[in-house]
């Protein structure tokens, strides 16, 4: 892996760019003919290194974090940056996970011999180049080599500048991997500038690099998109919805409902609204799950509607649907039908993870079929939509977009195919 | 179909623009429930009102022609623009070959049982919303509207202003098979309005709008990616090439060439370079495979080495390497590798479709692993990548990107997926 070869000069940020890509292009198109165990071997070699270098790691990792105090971060974002022995290790364990699934390159999508006798088949390859932006959180570095590695392609990987000594540290311990497996160094290559203007560099050169993955806040990934000749997968945070249908069993209703809001607030499959058929006023179903979240000290912004069955809720305001709190905060509304409820979710949503409660046969398969959006559930907490728990591997996101991944990306997702003809002559009449 | 509402007021273009996508989104969400029969049956109306209307769009047609005689439209441009009852009913046939295709929406494409007992399925769906943007032929307006509508999608249609009255009659033909089947109208509408600007403001319109498929020449396309925040799939022309290794059987390396470069000139999949092994010059075979394209009228571009061989053809120069000549044209270089061919291949190349022609089984595999192109040909002539010949059905396009979909693109291309959990009460601990 290359951060800044000796020789590579920073400075003309252009040119430093197209330099990097270009020797990624080159590492990328080298690793189609790379075995699936070399990158396996690269993956292993270099968890190795990272548990060797703990202490290294954490001495980078330490000056980081005092940068970061200087600077004020907030401690949350100080927490996400730092390092210890246990991140390291489940960082290399992660790499090692990586490595024990099964290779996505190769597969073959389909096949056929045609009619005039040309052996037709459509196999996995890697994309090429991927470039991944990302913010604070040092063992991104980690996982995107990883994921990227193992899925055949050269990666370009800028991180945030708070966590600017953490990743060199851990750039290294990934060159040294590649080394040891005799994978091409510059298959891995993490920016080498701080400059704010290598993204938009970056981002022009769309003949070198094949994808671009921003992870971050949505901010990072609209300036990503504004900016990109090169397609962008996103990874928009979610704003998901349980909606709680007329039938749904009351107990699962609660024990969903408590879940998908507060088992962990911050993250995307989090839902933020819980929206109510209106016959779960008379049947209590509104007051039951209301006063459930109330007593675990959720915030609730409701309806008028449900608001009357829970006064201790503040009224909804039209900002309130379209708000991705990550917080112990909750929308409520009460709606007249199944279809309304859609026509919200649709309206609203952010198209990553919607989930129904009921237990009327019909009303699941219509909602399933009518909502837009990367994951629905049925009867389910909406803090399933997760690689790991699909038994998808290590994800690299979840895509909110509708083209090439949608919901959960892991490594298969960062492949493309090509279409293979082997034929013995044959001319088209 | 819709193509203009008696109320729809086309001159405040952003509005109008504005409309249309929002009336599409409604149509697309609203299609995600009308089953793939219905679909069909809408298809097949269509069809049998395109014949019924032979003489309405002739005549409608006669017009088109007329201007574009008075516009001075070049003869191959008016003979793509011409209707006649042939093509008519050529038009009606394409649509019923759609209509009787398996339908690629509801295809399950994984699924499992996770250990908590949530059954999960990847489930192909609707992409939504799909803007295609092409030039004059009046039969990409059928065709595209049909695998929209195969698909599931809601499509807006944007047509060149030189087959005005034949789009227009056309649409009428869709929008008596939508109508004839129930299938909302507003599922497929032509943009009403030849003002330029339109396409700029739709291309602006990511919230409403899933994907746009510009089908045209580079600079539409380049256009189209310049100006979008909606995500792309291009289809550029392709710059093709067949390689002719030291081990090719001589006849079939002259009949192979002979197809690729002339069978049909005018298209995507034709040959532009033949590279030969350096071994070729010394066995003859540069100069019988060119010597049988000098017979058949093709001009050569030849490199110094080819040259020897073939004094009758003209010094290529670098630009040659990246031309897309469509003609009867082709450009000649020996290599002195096979790794050497695919070097050229991976730098000159349009990643479109890429051929061997050898007896060598290691070559073949290294040719088929390092190429990096949509269709990789062994054997046989790059003229097959299409996906008519793949038995993909009708295709919208060859795309030349990576993501989402490469080569021969068909209805099933149109669509993406949902993850479905469907569960009794799981919640994440």
């Amino acid at each position: 892996m290359t951060t800044a070869t000796p020789t590579a000069d920073t400075t003309d940020v252009p040119a430093y760019c197209l330099g990097l890509a270009q020797a990624a292009r080159a590492a990328g198109l080298a690793m189609a003919t790379v075995p699936g165990s070399v990158r396996d071997d690269a993956l292993r070699y270099t968890a190795d290194a990272l548990v060797a270098a703990t202490e290294t790691l954490k001495a980078a990792n330490a000056k980081d974090l005092e940068a970061g105090r200087a600077n004020g971060l907030a401690s949350a974002m100080l927490d996400r940056l730092e390092l210890n022995d246990d991140r390291i290790a489940n960082m290399a364990d992660a790499v090692r996970q990586i490595a024990d699934q099964p290779d996505p390159v190769g597969r073959i999508l389909e096949g056929r011999v045609l009619s005039n006798g040309i052996r037709l088949e459509k196999v996995r390859v890697p994309l090429g180049t991927v470039l991944i932006i990302f913010e604070s959180r040092p063992n991104v570095t980690c996982d995107a080599a990883a994921l990227c590695l193992k899925s055949g392609n050269a990666a370009i990987l800028r991180g945030g500048k708070e966590a600017l000594h953490s990743n060199a540290a851990i750039a290294a311990c990934v060159k040294q991997g590649l080394d040891k497996a005799g994978v091409p160094a510059d298959a891995v290559q993490l920016v080498g500038t701080t400059d704010r203007s290598a993204v938009g560099e970056l981002l022009k050169l769309d003949e070198l690099i094949d994808v671009c993955i921003p992870r971050g806040g949505e901010s990072l990934i609209r300036a990503v998109v504004e900016q990109s000749r090169i397609p962008v997968i996103k990874h928009y945070t979610g704003n998901c919805h349980v909606y709680v249908d007329a039938t749904a069993d009351h107990d699962m209703a609660v024990d969903i409902c408590l879940n998908a809001k507060t088992q962990r607030t911050g993250v995307c499959n989090a839902t933020e609204t819980i929206l109510f058929h209106q016959d779960c006023v008379a049947n209590g179903l509104v007051r039951k799950v209301g006063e459930a979240l109330l007593a675990k000290g959720v915030e609730l912004r409701a309806d008028t509607r449900s608001m009357s069955e829970l006064p201790d809720s503040r009224p909804a305001e039209e900002s309130d649907w379209s708000a991705e709190y990550l917080d112990m905060i909750v929308a409520l509304r009460v709606v007249d039908s199944l279809d309304d409820a859609v026509a919200h979710i649709n309206r609203y949503g952010s198209k990553h993870t919607d989930a129904i409660l009921t237990t009327d046969l019909a009303a699941s398969n219509r909602f399933v079929q009518s909502v837009d959006t990367a994951n629905v559930m049925v009867n389910c907490s909406t803090r399933f939509s997760d690689g790991q728990q699909y038994g998808l591997g290590a994800e690299i996101g979840i895509s909110t977009d509708k083209l090439h991944s949608r919901g959960p990306m892991g490594a298969e997702d960062l492949t493309t195919y090509k279409w293979v003809a082997r034929g013995d002559g044959q001319v088209r009449g």
